[in-house]
């Protein structure tokens, strides 16, 4: 396999990407509740696709910028009571600037963007757990990304009592949204269900309970698929 | 006149709102250029109604949270690119936060609210002067607020070439946005003369090179029609 890095190889062609995206890089996410492995799986991926010389970038939401790093503290330890609609306007912004000021950027110069958390993220959490309504957090997501959709989205869907357990052997101590109720939680994974059901070509749904290398393998024969090798 | 402190007063009825209104407070903007005088016009009035004996709170956007706070110093100070969408989401996240936790409580309260900026900032702003649609805008903040517009807009109207001699003799460092361009304030102008001819029983359009005792008398005036006194 040959490998592209920057996106300026010579090569560029039969590896970079599938018809209709031809000069840009591909767009993949990581969705998934708390404790399903989003960053372990994303990780992995990044691994996979640089060993095969592929310029990756590894990013997040929220915190993925200057902004972001200070929206994300504010969103998450703020003492105080936060509107949910300005929470979910913060999420917003912190989205605008990262896919307009690191995202955008690096597609157009042929980079694989891994991102953990995105779009989907936003409507599980807050248009459906925080009752703020999927459509219109959906629309105002999109608004703020200028309407980029990921070419993959990777859902890491786990039953919320084995995504507590894990966090339990983790780490003792809990954001704001990790302390929410699991019946909270449950509702988040439904609404993921039904947005991977609703778009079945966007998005890859696997099994997070099994072994990590097993649902590595799955996400990379995927990915593979998408650059056309 | 007989005062309303706090809207727990048993005089209340004929003194405190239009019919319509029972049981709460007034919500009072003031839009304008900068240097048109928001500041002190919105002062003047608060003096004139606590001096009537009126529970008033006099605030502003963006700043009137904590949460504001930091996100001022975000958008007005920032040393890189903020993209056009994410400092329009900022200024909602604000609203937002503002609108829930300072401004409703107030007008629940019965107190008369004062704000320097809201929705037809945005619009001026964002929506016309940085090309973002204003519809778009208007919604968005009319979202983050949960619907609330203003009872009364005292739109303090005044040339660019007025406004810019104003702030060249108060001041000489200027903030982002007052840095932009003449042509820039003149079209945030058109929008703000628009907004008004389009809900004229909102608005007060006063032109602000009139003295400002004058406009202060205006300004009262209006509002304590409103009040019903």
């Amino acid at each position: 396999m040959t490998g592209v890095v920057d996106g300026v190889s010579e090569e560029a062609a039969p590896d970079s990407v599938t018809p209709g995206r031809a000069g840009r890089g591909l767009f993949i996410t990581f969705e998934g509740g708390d404790g399903s492995g989003k960053t372990t799986q994303s990780g992995l991926l990044a691994a996979a696709l640089s060993d095969r010389g592929r310029s990756v970038l590894h990013t997040r939401e929220p915190g993925g910028t200057e902004i972001g790093v200070t929206i994300r503290e504010l969103v998450l330890h703020h003492r105080g009571e936060i509107d949910a609609r300005a929470e979910a306007l913060l999420y917003a912004a912190d989205r605008a600037q990262h896919i307009a000021t690191v995202v955008r950027p690096a597609l157009a110069a042929g980079t694989v963007v891994l991102q953990d958390r995105y779009l989907d993220s936003s409507v599980a959490y807050q248009g459906m757990g925080r009752g703020l309504g999927r459509d219109r957090i959906r629309s105002l997501s999109l608004w703020a990304a200028d309407g980029l959709l990921p070419d993959l989205t990777v859902l890491l869907d786990l039953s919320v009592e084995d995504g507590r357990a894990r966090l339990d052997r983790a780490r003792t101590r809990y954001d704001r949204l990790e302390s929410e109720a699991a019946e909270f939680h449950e509702r988040v994974r439904r609404v993921y269900l039904d947005s991977a059901e609703a778009e079945p070509e966007r998005f890859l749904v696997v099994d997070a309970a099994r072994p990590p290398e097993d649902i590595a393998s799955a996400v990379l024969e995927r990915v593979l698929q998408l650059v056309g090798s």
